[in-house]
């Protein structure tokens, strides 16, 4: 119980210093204990392990030098390690955001030239200034905007285009250039048989090795380590194996000049250079709406994967502090020479099943990286780019999802529908223009369900002072006066329904001189609304029936009463629905009872 | 009232043959009295004075020659006379698509080239499919994505731009290939020393005549015809008068050849020809977007016009049937050689207050375009651009509105904000993007507002089967069993925000082993609302607390019998939260009344 409330104190701490607001990692480190260290070292040195080959194949998928990717697990990955408050997250380089850089700044430059570095830079300080302008206009709750259905059909869609960009690599066969990875995949299927044999072997042993090490190390270690459990992150080596059989086959056996294998080549020794992005006002402009994509989906991705691990823990992350920690990563990921960041969900699970305790272990996961330039730079000279297609083709394989699909179909044909919407719009136009269609489609979608809010035509219970619904209830109507509850505020969503509904209910009432809107269940009206009654008033007064209202909110009525439209009015501002009925029936030229007598 | 009644009739007939259905005109027709036909006549003419100089302004400024606008007012314009709902709208060129066709074809061709024409022809016939599609899919609400403000920010750029691009003309400066009409607009401030002073003179004589006539026609013949009312349509004849005296002025001078005038040149007689869209599979992809942006606003703007004209009239119009109508007149303008069409605000109101009764008026303006085409077109030879450009300025300067942003910002400063956002993007991006941008805004703010539903902890009411917030009533309530009741649907825009609050409940309770979910206000669950509660579900099951259902509607039940969360799920599913709280306040350890005995 005392540990309980000691983690309950923990989690909620009820006064932080500035430093511990802005810099988690402090809390962290204040409760620190020497056997959490033991955990966080392990955990850190496999995650580097998985790091190193991921962050070079990625480097190459987004059209970037192997340094750019060893980079982005340098300063960008401590930024959020120290910033972020998801404990167990590892920002750094992942795949759907190397497509998306790659798809994007492909448009204005060569792949792998210094101007396209430069122009990533620029696209990666504009992510990290969008992720904080985010944070200081408290709009995290822009991770709404991306339905499930469309998260799912936006990473299958993604997931196949890079396995298409890999094919190359895979089969050592040269397009020429095209437009479409399709056409790309397609010349490869019909040109088979140009492909490199030394290359599509090593792609072939690279992936045997890769299963080999998930299937059967854990058994295998047993035989030593009796106690080792199967999900133990040994299992998760795999793509550090193939890159050191990878470069010793190349290497003994000179497979790049004796059979034309392309290898990664020199890679420059040394810690990350300071860089700066371009100053062209026109370039900053047009990268913006790329920017903004990638910074949204490189933030629903980091946040889910912080509050999925977290939630396991009785943790929570904070989405403000997320944005500060990934827009700061993406800053310093701008000027470090590296590329946008964002949480990897692979290596971030791999570090929770490795026992990761706090972020220490993305610490230590860092120094390794840090070795890695420092001293180990030569030995990716002779590394395939056939295993790294692997690599790339294997871990974007764990990220596609068809039973999502499959349930939707059964739970709600319209997330069905919006699932495959945003995975074709990605596969025929990109990834920009899909992701857009698919907000777009599932946005429609809501907007069309509130669009039509429940409206009533109220009556006079006998001679009480209650207006009910005429469908449901016996009440008194009369021909020249007629009571409409509007069953939801009035916004741009709905304006135009309640505006045909209104009109409706005139066009079949020749007697009408009087129209009550009740609007006792109407929280806010938005300009749309305001123009909708505005336009409704106008054009009923032409015809000669006077608009009320009644039952108006404090709050919609102080905003009334900034405006004309008041003044406008060819009615009244009833307080009660009673009031205004007992006034207006008294014009009566035809009541329907006229033994009634009101005030 | 018999008179009312026959009205009532026309308006909402019982029983509609299929012609009817889908030519609204046959209905409007079976009704026509002679006196109409006057009415119409007046009508129709006064229209097509105006028509005929717009046609040809809003061409060039699409970048096409002078013809296709006016192609654009034949068999589109009469398309939708037959088919449109709108009887008093008029269908042809407008100013805003012309500018947005501009900004998307320039891209691919040069203006005035044949290959322009044709891309202009393809994104006609795309617009018209998309609406089609739209009325297929019962889609009208589409409408109500665009709400007052977008539209109003939209258009208020739109005319800047317009205004900006047409300073070329009116100065006749010749600008060199810039990037930007702000570049342009520069460009030509910079240089007003090298206006051509003929043109500028034209333009200066223009504009002082469409002045004189819209101030002083009126006036001057009311010493002839001394009844003429104020709002007489002779008023608005100004931009055919200065085309005619800009025609004789520069024929008769030859200032085209002495002072080099621009003036339109050589227009083709004849009807339009029947024209092919150019069959390229990737160009109609990259369209695509172009012509739902080009076909949203022409849809928005024509029923805008439709519903504001027809509700004076106690009328209606059938946003289906204006899809309809107006996707049959866009492929009608692909198929003869003109651009996409939309209903003009300022024809149709004209066409209104000279009279027109009946979409006939629209028939006789056809007749005489049709004329012009055929015998007149010889006149437009010497029409110089600086008129044109005048006529433009003139008319988009009806449509710019800065009252309504005040207004807004007195109102809704959010409104105000999406205002000035959409035309902020409008101008520092292009058309397309601002318009995209300001919807966007629009609905983040829309999700924003619906993504915190409110959501209370209940508790039994002294011994009573009520369950009620237990911030506001004095219940019971027990540590190891929370019920949490949601109010209101369960969808992805307000997931996280349910999912945040659940776990704060179970982050704050460490004696915490039930919790109940009630759902009697929850109408809908949408995948990722399903995709949270299973997340939420497993993750409370790791912490050893059960997750129960209680009071689910039938339609919700029916939807999640279809997946396997039943069978995942932790705990029961309650008929009643009573039952439920029944249940588990037995297996209590720590009761907090335990007096009370339940079955």
């Amino acid at each position: 119980m005392s540990d309980q409330s000691g983690n309950r104190r923990r989690l909620l701490p009820a006064a932080q210093s500035r430093w511990e607001t802005v810099f988690p990692i402090v809390t962290t480190l204040r409760g620190y204990r020497r056997e959490d260290f033991g955990h966080d070292l392990v955990a850190g040195t496999v995650v580097a392990v998985l790091t190193i080959p991921q962050a070079i194949a990625y480097a190459f998928l987004a059209g970037l030098p192997a340094e750019a990717g060893l980079y982005a697990c340098m300063v960008p990955m401590v930024i959020y390690a120290l910033m972020g408050s998801g404990r167990e997250v590892v920002v750094g380089p992942v795949a759907i955001a190397a497509l998306m850089v790659s798809s994007a700044v492909g448009e204005y430059a060569e792949a792998f030239s210094y101007r396209y570095l430069s122009i990533t830079t620029t696209l990666a300080i504009e992510v990290g200034a969008l992720l904080m302008l985010l944070k200081w206009l408290r709009m995290s709750g822009i991770v709404n905007l991306l339905s499930h259905p469309v998260i799912v059909g936006f990473v299958n869609a993604a997931a196949i285009l890079i396995i298409l960009s890999q094919l190359e690599a895979v089969f050592g066969i040269s397009v020429p250039g095209t437009d479409s990875l399709f056409a790309e995949a397609f010349y490869i299927v019909g040109h088979l048989s140009e492909a490199n044999a030394a290359t599509f072997s090593l792609a072939i042993l690279a992936l045997g090795v890769m299963l080999f090490v998930s299937r059967f190390s854990v058994p295998l270690l047993r035989h030593i380590f009796p106690s080792l459990p199967d999900a133990h992150p040994v299992n998760r080596v795999g793509p550090m194996v193939a890159t050191i059989v990878g470069v010793v086959l190349v290497a003994v056996f000179s497979l790049d000049q004796t059979y034309d294998v392309r290898v990664v080549g020199a890679v420059p020794a040394g810690l990350p250079p300071l860089t700066w992005p371009v100053l062209e006002f026109q370039l900053w402009i047009e990268l913006l709406p790329t920017a903004a994509m990638i910074g949204l989906v490189a933030f629903v991705e980091t946040y889910s994967i912080g509050t999925t691990l977290a939630s396991r823990h009785r943790r929570r992350v904070n989405p403000d502090q997320e944005l500060l920690a990934l827009g700061a990563a993406n800053v310093a990921a701008a000027l470090t020479g590296a590329y946008p960041v964002a949480g990897s969900f692979s290596r971030s699970s791999v570090n929770v099943s490795a026992g990761a305790r706090t972020n220490v272990s993305t610490l230590v996961c860092f120094l390794g990286i840090a070795a890695t330039l420092l001293w180990f730079t030569p030995l990716f000279h002779f590394l395939p780019h056939a295993v790294l297609g692997v690599i790339i083709i294997a871990s974007v394989l764990t990220l596609v999802d068809f039973t999502a699909l499959r349930h939707q179909w059964h739970f709600n044909r319209r997330d069905a529908f919006i699932n495959v919407g945003t995975l074709v719009a990605v596969l025929t136009f990109d990834v920009e223009a899909g992701l857009v269609i698919g907000i777009f489609i599932s946005v429609a979608l809501l907007i069309h369900r509130s669009s039509r809010p429940h409206i009533a035509i109220v009556g006079r219970i006998g001679t009480s002072e209650h207006f009910r619904n005429i469908e449901r209830h016996d009440v008194e109507t009369f021909p020249h006066v007629i009571a409409v509850r509007i069953d939801g505020s009035i916004y741009f969503a709905n304006a135009r329904h309640i505006e045909n509904f209104l009109m409706q209910i005139v066009a079949e009432r020749w007697e009408l001189e009087h129209l009550v809107i009740v609007c006792s269940p109407v929280n806010f009206i938005d300009s749309s609304g305001l123009e909708m009654l505005d336009r409704v008033t106008r054009n009923l007064a032409a015809l000669g029936i006077d608009v009320h209202l009644a039952e108006v909110k404090g709050p919609v009525m102080d905003q009334l009463e900034t405006t004309d439209f008041i003044r406008r009015l060819s009615g009244k501002i009833y307080f009660t629905t009673d009031q205004a009925m007992r006034d207006l029936e008294n014009f009566s030229p035809g009541k329907s009872d006229p033994s009634e007598t009101n005030v």
